[in-house]
């Protein structure tokens, strides 16, 4: 396994942030409990994007404790992982499902969500600056 | 997402214990941030079961905090996964390998683990008690 202390993700994953792969998310719970979800992802060259209602456990784990990890394996090498550590650094509205949409385009090749409308329930994006990254393979 | 606060796993997400998918393990680092990393895992139809090397970040933040929480993904369906939120309830050493052997067997169709040998490495198995899931799809 190779740990970096740099905030730069190795150039030899970046791969795995342009693909479809989903990015495993762990936050701390209330009682300071590790939980785990999948989620969809983008990458923008600096900052891990993704998409989160707002009454979901996650949204409020994050508003307590912003740290997160997100691992995400090679769809083609299940050898092959990399792990972002980082902080959130921005809850951005998502009032028109703008950005959820375009995750539906990426995932599924659907360029507006279909999985609820924009005032069905509040969505935002939560902001991620990496801070540390491990990975295998 | 369907939120269940009894240990028993939903028998609609049972195949996935059996699946050659990963299990994404959220562990609490040395400062309290989540950490993730993937692993191979077996299921017992009790308790969950990885391997680790004594040497790892992961087994050292296990023995700090024995809670952790692992995700799955049904590798046919990505809106489908399960997470199993629970505590390590043993290392149980595995000095011949044969643990780690089982998991090369289940996913590699390899029966004896090429990874290291007996000696080059501590492996114990980490048996995690089931406490909670949450689940969707």
């Amino acid at each position: 396994m190779v740990t970096t202390k740099k905030t730069a993700i190795p150039k030899e994953f970046s791969d795995l942030l342009q693909s479809t792969a989903l990015l495993h998310v762990a936050t701390t719970g209330p009682d300071g409990e590790p939980q785990s979800n999948p989620v969809w992802f983008d990458w923008d060259g600096e900052h891990l994007h993704f998409s989160q209602t707002t009454t979901r456990q996650k949204y409020r784990n994050l508003h307590r404790d912003a740290r997160l990890a997100g691992s995400i394996v090679d769809p083609k090498n299940p050898f092959r992982y990399l792990e972002i550590r980082g902080t959130v650094v921005e809850f951005r509205p998502d009032p028109e499902f703008a950005f959820i949409s375009s995750m539906s385009a990426k995932y599924l090749n659907i360029p507006v969500y279909q999985g609820s409308k924009p005032g069905d329930e509040e969505r935002v994006v939560v902001v991620v600056r990496p801070e540390h990254t491990t990975s295998m393979g």
